[in-house]
């Protein structure tokens, strides 16, 4: 039973154990244009899919509407159709050019930038025979990652990230891609993806991926995602290094502030990747004809790379969290040292101040007045005063 | 043996899986008359659901008592029913006139708002043969969500949530729902639902909704109760957000209440919506002939969303809880500022104190005194004390 | 396999589960006469239940020793007899007087209140066939709720909750029941106990209990346990409910005392209904005659129910565990206050000091000294001064 | 599957669930000779059976090394043999005296205190046919509480925990025990045990022991050996009960250390437990012809006992973990009060100083100087002022 | 099912156990040439290995591109051959050399260290049928430790650790183990390696190691890397027991880095042994061929063995966790004593000061000025004053 390919529903009995982990639909709050709400400090820690959808509420089910919201831009649909001997890619401006090769003996991959044209959502969903559900699905973004085997085709949702180049910061969005007999189509939520190897790949004929079907080239576009998460990684991991040693040299609210986003991003990333991890677990056991036994070993590989993935979000987590516990202790240990200096100044010069202010009395009859050397005295006397003080304090270790 | 539809015994092995999570019955105090005890403060944080449950110590299993208490209302009963080609409304005095309809060839949907018509439930009960067991849910509040296959029925408890509309606090009711051939009964706590989308999508017999059976009807019901919870806690993300800023501008103790206030409320939402999942999950699976194949494809995109809500709970929770130790970080870094102008004033003052102290002394034999410019010799040696404490200030990095 | 009876060993594999969870025999110190260790400050938090296990040490297994301590009073044995015809109830001064009642027609059920007397129950188990070890876990109080089946009878250990009038504390003693074909024999550590209304519905012969057999009078009794966790929680929501109050307005020793009560409170209460749930789990489960299918329909009610205790119980933990850290929260909060308080006089008054003192200095050239308005002077700069500070602080928001 | 005996690997599904748990081979550091590493302390928390297991690395498997170092001493071989009719007891020089019993009708009951030598286990593996891996965990103490199954004997090792009497410390030791058909062998670290009342039932004849097998002698021992673990853990605690005692009256670095002390003490009580009972467990469900039926139902009784150790051990856990936090806030609150003193007193008397001060300049021009009562007036100021200060901290609820 | 030997796939079921604990990759930074980011502080808390993998995204799966960076070295192959006779051992210039003995009759082992060499280990993969996914793995370091059945030969990726005799700190490396009828493989990142005991007893001969087969062999090399895994737990040891005693002498940053870098040694450690017990496991299970029943019982004792050093791992992990805490109360137990000295002497002089300030104001009808023993009345005052104060602080427990 373990190996069939179980149409997408998660069973409880895998959900339970990763519980209070999975997320979906956080979109970095970078990118909203200013005047928002939280907009004035730069960085809105609650994400916002929940507008999308509580916008849908009390619609028909499978009715379609975006609502992924600022993330959209203009529809760019390109096409790649190749087989051993030879390779097309071309833009479309309608999908429907596309439809002819289905069927065709070619491997044929269909790519389509942004969700707001739902007519060419609509006119795929059509002519392949998707279900109203999985278009929902589609261009309601913040989907949680999943697989669903809906025997004619497979349907899957990955989250798809990467890092920006100026500031180190995930930019995340939703990836839907379908897969059947000799076809695959991607869908992204915007311009600009992790693809570009695979198109190289493609194009200049090397390695294996012309001799081999769509479900090859599903695998190599699941490898792409799981492989820039690294990239993300390496980024991420700079960054907590970076903070690690600025939480010993400059702590103050704005290392704090930093350390909270390094563990909200975490927090996230941890959220895509448990189920991801899922999904390509049940890809490869699922005993879909889309991939052939050699494909399969391949998402074997791709499953290791991702709990790999896991374990290192698991890793910069622990780090994290302990980096709050280490820089309480600093900060008591900074107080301490503060303490110190104020009790030792204090200290040592109330005493003397007393004794000075003793001696400035206007009592008419105060005998250590009138003495020749009194004033000497004295001062002698707050010397021994404050090195007996500083001796104490030296044998508390204070100093 | 999975697939099978327990008759609504949680397995010991899901429960553990997911031990400490499970809880129902809270109630919004603030919902309370103002005079009890706690409403001074106007938050009160323990449920007291318990109240009504211990009043019925003693009783025999099965008795009905409402013991629900402050959120009962007057009883309204309203009946819809429709095939594909026609429907038809109406409120009911009794809700003996509905009772013709149950075996016939239209879907029926009877709408109870209120729990106090004891009278009421009970004919429902004798004309339907609910378990007495059941009707005994049906009228005692704060049931944990659960489903139970009575055969000739299906029995699910649901809490149905909504935002306040002025201070976005969650305004909860437990929503009893029952699924036979033909006919749904709901019973809710008190009058206002999130119904109103599914009345109108049946009166204007858009989308699929009256082409379907009754277990459509209670699928539609059960994705309004879910989507809900996205709306209730889009309010909440916002209050997060608006918390995670104040924590940073106002810290204080109105903060602090206000976070633990969003901590219970996070735990309560997330203990309703645990066992939904676990309820939606064994909807599916169930072989129940209510449902069809077709609406059983829609509970899954349900189930989906269920899990995406706890997933939303889930992170808000992490949220929340990585906030005290942030906000803890903030006091300390904020006494250590204070300790900083506290021990740079003292430590720089004192010691030229001490010397003034020191030249206001009365002794009749102080040389320094009657010097010419003994005064402003120790001016500047002040002056160099106090600039030489700054500098040491400056290096430690204090200034 | 699994809707088997087991023979009350937990199953490895469901303890595992529930780790750090068990517990047993915890009893309320308070109980304690004056004088032992530790009664000075009127709460141990440590079980004494050890000693009686270690006093045990070295004996035979089987061995009747009661070592329950200082619970164990005078044993009364009380009868009740009953079919739907009639009832008789009487007391026994010799166990032996209900013997030939045990397989008689009527249901049987003797209630026995004190361990101290041995030889009764010896009798008991020799008359009815009770395994020793048995017997021994019936005299040894501090066992750990479970079920075990015997095959000709089930015994069960139960813990039993009050709450005590005066200071709503619990008071907790160990119920063993027995179930055979036609009889119940229940034996607790002390007299009083919660069954008053089960035995008022025999007496009075309402609802179901008169018609039904052994099997639903054992289900009344643990359901009348049950249902008394409810009245306990009851009383300890609102300990936790005042002390919530408390720690804001009058935080102190005194209070985080009270808290420390409430967790070890809500601590073996926990470790009470953990394996609560679990012993009535294999109840329903279980195959043996003993139970109805009409009645079995009962225990899972109480199974809801003990869920619902657990729920709570879980609850309650996670309210008292957040009040600790929100009573940091308030104390780091409050000394800041008191800071800053310190901060701000010291830091308006030392350099006003410092000045004063200057001009206290008895140099005898000091030109600002016989200046006319020099003291005005020197008055209006301090003025000038201390407003700066002020003005300072206002700045910083500490004012 | 379930019922089988498996041989001795635990199973990776059960090692999983207990995750953290298992320790072996900690040694209580004060039994170590002064002069080493930390000795200067008296506590060391940092297990070092490493060292014996580090100086074994490159050894060929199955060699003969005793790692055990400080622990062993001179050998002694003792000897019990009997039947339901006559029992002899002696001491051997020679463990080869006892081999002529091996296949006798007797139960024979084979004690060896220390593993110092090495032939006396070698000749003992060879005759009884043991596998050299065997012996090698015999004598390299620090094993982890298992259970072998090798058909021809059972291979168990327990950790057999005594209280020291001076201090409560705990005092362990590996024991290994072997049984085979009538024949039972336990060999331990070091002199003294905890069968004294073993030996004792068997001599008096008393209870079942002389009528049971060698399996009842193998349980005995076990039920013994769990037994202890009472006695230590009420040992334990009264240090517990005393220390929360202390926390409050005397807080400071001993209470701290004493605090440690006790949970590494927990920690490895824990890590013992676990193991252990997971030994019992797989005792009582194997199928080895070593255990009668009438034995296992004794067995099951011990795992019970087992788990009671392990609930007392997670409750004191939780608790002594309640402690610091508990401790911590103490210690916050009396800072508060300390600052509160402090800034009382400064907050009163530094206005007072400085209009001391101000009037103690020596301006030749100071109207207020010349006035008749204007020391009076002066005085009375201040205790205005001082008097509104003191109001004001009352307000405020700091006296 | 679960005898068999699954290729390679860790069952989601026993990861989703292992959840949050795997990691691999993680360099000492220590060993990074001076000049590199982070480099300055010698210690850096981050694993690199994504950078490798990153440089590797696009890039063909199976195209073997060395990932490791700056541990790789000169690559030096070297042979060993032996039957039960005789033994053969000698350093390869080309690796093709070794293939001859592939078929040969005696039991190969080709021991490679540094992954330089690209040809190489494309000769290896050609001759010997890898895959080329495997390949891959070989020599990007940074893979988690795992097991994959290729049937014609099992694939084992571990890490293997070593002390630095200088520091203590961890070396660590990574170790591909490849088992074929009769051969073994074993590649490392680098010279040095933890098998010299191995190759002795091979060239002793003593032992049963050349009397077994290539099982043996790649047992003896798996328990020689687990054997390490005790020595640098035992060095590990020390560190903590040093760092102990450390935090209470002398607490501050430089300890509190010691602690934080314990703590990433631990977690990594523990993120390479989980998977480590994994693949002895599925080893052990495995239905391999290419272990003889004979050489199963040593997997289980070298199972046994990761078990040990995974609770040891666990039970460092839990002190040094602790030791933080108790860190934490060391300090604010410290502050509190720096506020108490302060506070006594700020309290008892700063009253004595403004007594003397009043008697220094230069009023000119100051009565008491003008008597006689003023001076001494004002003095005995003092005193008195004084020792009131010290009282108040004795009676407070302050002193």
């Amino acid at each position: 039973m373990r190996t069939l390919c179980p149409a997408g529903l998660p069973k409880p009995s895998e959900d339970a154990r990763d519980e209070s982990l999975y997320n979906t639909g956080w979109k970095s709050q970078r990118d909203k244009p200013a005047g928002g709400r939280g907009s004035r400090r730069g960085v809105r820690t609650v994400p916002t899919f929940k507008r999308g959808r509580a916008h849908k509420v009390g619609l028909s089910p499978g009715t379609l509407v975006h609502a992924g919201g600022s993330k959209t831009e203009e529809t760019r649909i390109s096409l790649m159709t190749y087989d051993e001997a030879a390779y097309e890619e071309r833009e479309l401006t309608r999908v429907e050019e596309a439809f002819p090769l289905k069927d065709g003996p070619t491997v044929t991959w269909i790519d389509i930038d942004g969700l707001r044209s739902i007519p060419t959502i609509e006119a795929l969903g059509e002519h392949f025979g998707f279900h109203s559900l999985v278009l929902e699905d589609v261009v309601t973004t913040g989907q949680r990652p999943k697989m669903e085997d809906h025997e004619s085709y497979l349907y899957l949702v990955l989250r798809m990230v990467r890092s920006k180049d100026s500031t180190g910061e995930i930019d995340d969005e939703q990836l839907s891609l379908f897969l059947g007999p000799g076809w695959v189509i991607s869908i992204q939520e915007k311009a600009g993806d992790v693809f570009d190897p695979v198109r190289e790949r493609i194009r200049s004929g090397k390695g294996r991926i012309r001799k081999m079907g769509a479900g090859y080239l599903a695998y190599a576009l699941i490898d792409a995602v799981v492989d820039h998460y690294f990239v993300v990684l390496e980024r991420l991991g700079d960054r907590v290094d970076a903070l690690s040693e600025r939480l010993v040299t400059e702590p103050g609210p704005a290392s704090l502030r930093e350390l909270q986003t390094l563990r909200h991003e975490l927090l996230f990333l941890r959220k895509w990747v448990w189920p991801l991890r899922d999904v390509i677990s049940r890809l490869e056991r699922c005993e879909s004809a889309f991939f052939s036994d050699s494909t399969r070993i391949y998402l074997r590989d791709v499953y290791d790379h991702a709990i790999q993935v896991m374990d290192t979000v698991e890793t910069y987590r622990d780090m994290v969290s302990g980096m709050l516990e280490i820089y309480l202790s600093s900060l008591s240990n900074r107080m301490n040292e503060i303490m110190k200096v104020l009790t030792i100044i204090t200290t040592v010069f109330i005493p003397l101040s007393f004794v000075a202010g003793l001696y400035g009395m206007n009592f008419q009859y105060m005998p250590e007045i009138e003495w020749r050397y009194g004033y000497f005295t004295i001062l002698g006397l707050m010397a021994v005063m404050a090195c007996g003080m500083v001796l104490y304090f030296r044998k508390k270790r204070w100093l």
